[in-house]
């Protein structure tokens, strides 16, 4: 059985949906047992709304927890038994194998350090992200890509890219069941010359190696094409190049409409595109794909969307699971080997 | 009258539509005389196809030109005659007033480091240039915003991130006819403390003086929504981004067509749509706008896009002119004192 923590508060939707999709889950022929992280009182209500397999779920008690808005590091000073770091420490201590987590992304990253290990060869972790893309990606044409990192460290060494780059192929292996996945530099432009000075030198680092299948920069237009299948760059970038990716669809849609609002047969168009175009916005959507991990810990860690519906925490879940069925930290560790 | 020293050469599609703009343009009521440089037998040749008004455009004569994929710096020194140098050095000399190019972007930078001077309190020159956006910009409901630097300088300190801020405040008041243009840091938040150490620095720097409209940070998402109406970043990220939005209208196009290709009232609608789309495609379409410039400098100088048709090239002489109308130069000196 496999023992996931999840930090069950702090999601934007509050406890409720983390709770239905534990509920939902234990009624899976899954080999998993979830723990519930969090205010036990209030947990236990919420659980009773739901269909679920009582065998399949604990409670560990944990009075505060981490709002969205809360400084991480601050925060986890003043609540040492906040939910994250409980479920956290749970982990580290062997009472679970993989922590997940909808809460405060800083503060996943901050309870991480401060409970974990970093792997040797990791000076700093990245966090993933999926994001949409036209080529399909893998022997099951997932129409997502990976990216890293967006967000966990704004300003990275050739050193940190490199790392990066091999934990992002690994994990896109073993997940995405990609046997060499296409592993890329996010650059100004394709030369090995092209970039920052951390850029160069880890395109320097990853060719000299040669044991990824490294195919060199790609331009920001790459991104939405999904020319790799593993983007890396530095958190500053990846944060805003993501956060444009969410905003863009909409707003190519929002000057279709504004160009020719005033047109019968745009009008009409759009009227029997809107299907189609739910589906563009679905696949664009985040909380269907469930959670990335957090990569360069020794135990492993998924961050699943704050704005996470009950699906997606099963999606959550269920990648979790996986991560542990996978020996995902072991095969990260060889990967990392100097 | 204004004159203009064109670089004739070393576009994506030849010296074709530069030449064929600048013959329209010498037909129209503007108060502007066209220098083309370049090889003038072949120039000569190319202008008498074109209806034109020969008191209105002149020959430079320039044996060789810069190629897109040439190495800027070397090519320059190894080709003292070369188009753009000799461009920049009659603007530099006092033959023309204003540089356009249409060439390889690093070599019109290089040349112009080469011909002019920095305005005291520019340390790097910034590459500017305009994005599609859902909210209109200024008086004239422009649908495009102002970004700086997508290229020409990849990694700032906070002084030049600030030095970007003023002089795209100064270009979008002159030429958007904006009043007070929202200026905005691209970080990965909206607190203050968000962003790389030069966007935070930056931040503290355009607070501590407000001189500007300093909105703030902005995120991703407001790229494309165009809550500033100039977008301030290191050239890295800039180039990064602005690619992105060149293939992401398509990208998200070609999913809802992939999903929906077998539902006969999706693909009716896209039908009926197509209209609307290339008008979308249009608004995305760079060709479309003429160019931006290279801020900086002691002389204007206006980047136009390397596939530029003869009506961009129309648009970016008309820039020009305005650039010297306007007396950019002397407006940026007053922005720029401390």
């Amino acid at each position: 059985m496999i023992r996931v923590a999840l930090d069950a508060m702090g999601a934007d939707g509050g406890s409720e949906p983390l709770v239905e999709g534990a509920a939902q889950i234990s009624l899976e022929d899954t080999p998993l047992q979830v723990v519930l992280v969090g205010d036990k009182d209030a947990l236990t209500t919420l659980l009773k709304r739901h269909r679920h397999d009582s065998t399949r779920i604990e409670f560990v008690h944990a009075p505060h927890h981490v709002r969205m808005a809360d400084k991480p590091a601050v925060t986890l000073d003043r609540l040492p038994d906040c939910s994250i770091l409980r479920a956290a420490e749970l982990v580290a201590a062997g009472g679970a194998d993989v922590l997940v987590s909808a809460g405060n992304t800083g503060a996943v990253i901050h309870a991480g350090a401060r409970s974990f290990a970093r792997l040797d060869g990791v000076r700093r972790v990245a966090l993933c992200a999926v994001h949409p893309t036209i080529e399909p990606h893998g022997p099951r044409g997932d129409p997502f890509g990976l990216m890293l990192d967006v967000g966990a460290t704004l300003e990275c060494s050739a050193e940190e890219l490199a790392a990066f780059a091999r934990m992002g192929s690994c994990y896109s292996r073993l997940v995405s069941h990609i046997d060499a996945p296409r592993v890329a530099l996010l650059s100004n432009g394709r030369e090995a010359t092209k970039g920052t000075e951390s850029v160069v030198g880890a395109h320097d680092l990853l060719r000299a190696k040669g044991d990824l299948n490294f195919t060199g920069n790609i331009e920001g237009l790459d991104v939405p094409l999904g020319t790799a299948d593993v983007v890396v760059c530095e958190g500053f970038i990846g944060n805003i190049v993501l956060k444009m990716l969410e905003g863009v669809a909409d707003a190519a849609l929002a000057l279709a409409r504004h160009a020719h609002a005033q047109k019968l047969r745009y009008r009409l168009g759009l009227a029997l595109l809107s299907g189609g175009l739910r589906r563009v916005r679905e696949l664009t959507d985040w909380k269907q794909y469930g959670g990335a991990p957090i990569l360069g810990f020794d135990y492993p860690v998924i961050k699943a969307h704050g704005r996470s519906n009950a699906r997606a925490i099963r999606n959550a879940l269920r990648l979790a699971t996986k991560t542990v069925q996978h020996k995902l930290v072991d095969e990260l560790k060889k990967t990392l080997a100097p």
